[in-house]
């Protein structure tokens, strides 16, 4: 029952209180964050014990939210341990000899999300709760449908009203409940604020928050262990909601700190589409 | 050097012929097979050896179609090792205890074709050739375009002009030379054959076929690595073009013919999809 998860810790005033499906500090109102204890950690965890672990993102399970701890169960679809590959023609015609693409879109449900669900599922179901949920307008209901299948658990996913019906296919061969809401994605997820309150689902990027946001900490152990345990100078990611960046940096940090790499800065880039670029736009 | 593939025999009339991009026995014509010197790769080939590999289809590469030899480059986009998922839920609902899922879904270019147009690329470089091509209906022309991306090789795909747009751009992502054929897959494939001969292309389904069909007998192979070096009982595969089914079961009888696994008879059954199933509804 080793683990290594302590407290939810507030990001803003530091407040503490015990693990459990909460977002928000009661003090400040500040995001809750999950805190470790690392230095247990860095006694424990080693690159050969890594590389005993299974060919998913729970073989980094020491630096993961974990209230179970070693041995309880996990849903795990057999999300992580993607692809890294060298493009080596493509950074040749940037004048780079060691650029690398990560392809997270060979997850179980085909993308990035399944890591922060597998996580905010895991917890869902310690926490006693029968039923997930999210707001979506995509790939986090396919991945949201696809872990309730795996547990057994109930799936809630709410959508936009006009959301592209070939978008919400896939999440459809898992049988969730698809609650189409008119208006856009903001108020889709105010809405699930009121439900989650209401109904005491697991809406695992809402109440599950702290726990769902830690998934994405994982390419960046995986980078580095494919890297043979060292940092890349610079790492470009989607935009996304912007906490994949923050947490890609924390991944790293946490290697750091854990003593499996060796301190190094690792410049972390935002990206996003030409197509659909709103954050790109407003910087410039 | 080391290489254990030999000649190109017939299937019918057992006539053998060098290495080369040939697939109809000149004596009979006869479709051509790729043979091996098994008992060379039963003395060389070990689990542990296999275990130190790539995790790809390459780490098979003594049993796959090898003409430079051990060293020389391969045309690899990460093919292969793709998950075998136990499907413990749905399994439970068949009363089967042992049900696997092998999620091919995952490769480079998203399916299968992956394996056989990596033996094909490969095999089409050594032999001198700087185009790849196929007659397509989707799957097939994604893979050619994305290994000739990597390989620094031209691409020319020709499919059904009536072909819908979503099967055609995720392969223009990877810009080959689409052309466009009034008639139907079988049309599309008298062209092909025509042209291969005219401008010595390397139609890897077609004169490389050979190469190419030896691809398959990787599924057999990963199987059987996942279950601890252990045939299944019965294995379910998609029809296709009927040459899956015959490559899986010559997978499980090069294993034992190597001493990889134990002698065991293995159920290979063909499966359609309800959607599309002209040789299951003939059968019946």
């Amino acid at each position: 029952m080793t683990t290594y998860t302590r407290t939810l810790a507030c990001r803003i005033c530091g407040a503490e209180i015990p693990l459990g499906p909460s977002y928000v500090c009661e003090e400040c109102f500040g995001p809750l964050e999950i805190t470790y204890d690392y230095d247990a950690i860095r006694r424990e965890v080693s690159r050969e014990r890594i590389a005993r672990g299974p060919r998913t993102l729970w073989r980094y399970r020491a630096l993961l939210p974990d209230i179970g701890g070693a041995g309880s169960p996990v849903v795990d679809l057999g999300t992580g341990c993607t692809p890294l590959i060298h493009a080596e023609r493509l950074g040749a015609a940037l004048g780079l000899n060691r650029l690398y693409i990560k392809n997270d879109a060979v997850n179980p449900t085909y993308s990035f999300k399944d890591r922060a669900v597998s996580v905010a599922t895991t917890a869902a179901r310690h926490f006693g709760f029968d039923t997930i949920a999210c707001a979506s307008t995509g790939n986090l209901a396919n991945s949201v449908a696809g872990h309730a299948a795996k547990a057994g658990m109930k799936a809630f996913v709410f959508i936009p009203a006009d959301l592209e019906e070939a978008k919400i296919l896939a999440s459809s061969v898992y049988e969730p409940n698809v609650i189409a809401v008119e208006g856009n994605y903001d108020d889709v997820n105010r809405l699930c604020t009121l439900v989650a309150d209401e109904y005491g689902w697991a809406f695992v990027n809402i109440n599950l928050r702290p726990f769902y946001a830690e998934g994405a900490k994982t390419l960046a152990y995986e980078v580095a262990e494919e890297l043979g345990w060292e940092a890349p100078d610079a790492f470009v990611a989607p935009m996304a909601s912007g906490s994949l960046l923050v947490k890609i940096a924390k991944g790293f940090r946490d290697l750091v700190r854990v003593g499996l790499i060796e301190p190094k800065a690792v410049r972390v880039n935002g990206a996003q589409a030409a197509g659909c670029s709103p954050i790109a736009t407003a910087f410039r």
